[in-house]
């Protein structure tokens, strides 16, 4: 059989030295079995020595046929929002300590990326966020989220006050230091110490989860994944809400101004060995027995 | 428009008194709108004052285009687990107190059931469970759930321990004190009580919620509604664990057995007035704003 | 029996008109009692109509031998932190929603009040936490809280990572958004919202609440009242950790810097009429049965 | 300094045939240190191969100066409600698996103890619980819990109804699984399967935790030590109710019955070596860093 995999792409984690000799040894041995490799440009630069830039930027290959992600389940978070719109699979690598994203430990990593290059490989198809606020096409799609969107207090002791709406129906107002919608994919994420349950990652579903709510009884809630979500905020809060996207991006919320969540257009490829199982990284990764 | 509900059938919550006065309100209008009313033979009794049989059984009318439950949400449960291979769809008329599943309330009821006869009304389709043990051709699909399917410990103070699998991947290993397995109907009823989120009714998925797993990391978990879920019994627990169905009908857990939940071919239609909000349902019930 | 209580402050909620009304009456009423009535000096000018100043201070009358607050539970938390020296006792009459410790309503406000000044009254000793950073004498014990201490994450989207400490001894390292420390009157505010359990109030313990933990079995945890809390911020986090005492007054908390918490030597004195009963208000707010 | 610990007891767990050569090697070396050994009877019978009676009972021993117990937590917790009347000092040696109360382990027993029997130890005071139903004096004082007491429902799949009270006065009326009613040692047995918080062991206060309670702002609540819990069951329950010490002895509770809890006056000492540390317990227990 032939392998779809021939020119792949290789970004490391930004900022972290002990990374070059995996990289060096995924580089040489992806060219010893024949693939062109394509190193993202700051990864290029850790693995001459070269003094990395400022503010390091994700400058990803273009046209290849995978991108191997070396780092944690961060880094995997930046490429997939940042490659959705080229429909690139991903694979990630992790550093040592096993990722929900990143299941790849460097220790069996040539066999298993042998393994794949052979086609022995099950793809998973995941879904992105997109958040919007005020006139959606200013923002060109830049607020994606393969985890969460999070709108949250900031600069503030008191909890924020907003309306939840799902395709147009009121849910609730609620107080709260916020809410997380959640993929399935975020679901091990910070919506888990938030209190949710654990989703699948093949669930057509959007989890949202209240952060310390004023009402008790205002629990994590599960809806359909075709679902709009709405939030508007109350008049009050100028300046003292944020809207969060993995943790990594994040955007002010203008007072009584509406965000807006749904479903990415683009998906998310990831590519596992043969036999992967994700009830296993849930037990390594919970301590569950 | 012509509507399809020409023979109507009517059943109340057995044992409850008081719900004779909407009983016969109930009859006289839909006599007097020219529709032809079945009673479900216990109801029946009750409506001319017959003595009850000392176990009420369910003696469901076949043939009605409509049933109206009159009662609390138990007794919807009751009458969806039972009809559910006659494809009828249910409306549920509450006694005062409003339901999740019966929201009709007494007030609104003739105004409400005017418009439904007219044709006003939206239908929404949901799913039970079908649990098995052993030899699945001796059941005859007996147990059905509507809200969950509970396997618990019984008659013992310790905990149980179980193996939990899902399309034949080993979730995790537990001690608790059991496991709700429910539907997006039950999220609401005893998995809420047990810490689950809250699962739109129209949701694909089904919802594990250990019963205070002795590992802090066990959480509610949701799966794919085509997901078959097996739960293996440890060899220890003889005569100590049950099976228990909308908190309804139970049946002794043998050792060693395993127990098979997975969606049931037959779904439950249920019956709104246009405008039904199933948020509106839960503010109300819940307390939110 | 002599009462002890003959010149009495009053202070009204800032910045709410409404409670005009409620103070004329009580002032009339005391008066007619031949008792003293000292105004707050913010809430004097409330009641001639006079402008308030842009950043309203409390100026808490002296010498005073009972200060009614008239508002909700955050102007009694105010007045308890500023008064704490002067060992006053205080009686809080809410606006018409019951609050944990205004409990008296404004249409049983004058009965009460007599039978309070007839001698007819109990006392309820309360404690209030103390925080401390860096030099301690720089302070002036000005960070005093009476429901809860509370380390947060500030202008951040990630969590904050710190160490705490009871009497010296490591308690754990934790990844969460912050940490609530809080007295049993505080376990019915914030810390309940994180998801601690209620005390007692008359309980002489403190609670620590993490605020979503990445560390599941990080849970809430009730030691001593005696004991000496540190927090033990980690060098990474500059400028993004804030110290907030009853989410009234915030601290910046500099990197690598220690937060002591314990209790303050002065307590906080609570009238109540006689028959007062901490599980109805329980019940009444918590919407128990 | 002269040793307070002459005279030993023993106790091994009872049909855990792997506790032989660890017995052994304690009843050797307290022997080489001129210590008088004085085994339970069934442990007795064990390190002699002697056949077990087939309802083990401990037999303890008396007039001892500490007694080890051998084995896990479930081992102490029986012979501290046994041994309660007697005073004696316990010391608990784990089997290789780290336990809450029983911290000392094999592979530096003898180390410890030595250090102990010089007088280089600390001495733990810790409380039962006493439960009592109906005519307090029939029962002689046996059901004591060192854990828990717990009430919850038995041979049935819906839950219970029942009031709390404290001291008199009624905390609320619930309908859940059942309540439990903790120590501070139980907190990190069932109390915090069932979602109760951690409490220090030196607390003088008790918890109480609803196990799956229907109403959601029914939350577990820390009482004082010297507080006088009663449960009143309704009417409705017959025969379906349990009580249960520990895990480990069970009353069934009559309908209507009152259910009594109360700190025993006998207190337990626990013995630990100097350095002995709760924090290090639980982070090694609950996996914290």
């Amino acid at each position: 059989m032939a392998t779809p995999f021939q020119r792949i792409g290789l970004i490391g984690k930004h900022g972290d030295p002990t990374i070059n000799a995996t990289l060096h040894l995924l580089c040489d041995h992806l060219r010893g079995l024949d693939r062109e490799v394509v190193l993202e440009e700051t990864t290029a630069r850790l693995l001459v020595g070269e003094p990395l830039p400022s503010i390091p930027e994700i400058d990803l290959p273009t046209g290849v046929d995978l991108l191997i992600v070396v780092g944690g389940d961060g880094t995997l978070l930046h490429a997939a929002r940042a490659l959705a719109d080229q429909d690139t699979p991903l694979l990630g690598v992790n550093l040592g300590r096993l990722g929900f994203l990143t299941d790849i430990s460097p220790n069996e990593m040539l066999p298993r990326l042998e393994q794949i290059l052979r086609g022995e490989y099950v793809e998973e198809e995941r879904f992105l966020l997109r958040a919007s606020m005020g006139d959606e096409s200013l923002h060109n799609g830049q607020i994606r989220a393969f985890n969460d969107v999070v709108l949250h207090k900031w600069n503030i002791a008191r909890m924020i006050e907003f309306e939840t709406y799902i395709d147009g129906k009121l849910v609730n107002g609620q107080r709260s230091d916020g809410l997380i919608v959640s993929t399935p994919t975020g679901s091990t994420a910070y919506a888990l110490s938030g209190g949710g349950p654990l989703l699948m990652p093949s669930l057509d579903a959007m989890l949202l989860v209240p952060i310390c709510p004023h009402t008790l009884s205002n629990r994590p809630l599960v809806v359909d994944g075709t679902s709009e979500i709405e939030i508007r905020l109350s008049r009050e809060h100028a300046e003292s809400v944020q809207l969060t996207c993995d943790g990594q991006v994040a955007l002010p919320v203008m007072e009584g101004e509406t965000v807006r969540i749904r479903k990415d257009p683009q998906r998310v490829r990831l590519i596992h060995p043969v036999g992967h199982d994700h009830f296993s990284i849930l037990r390594a990764k919970l301590g569950w027995r």
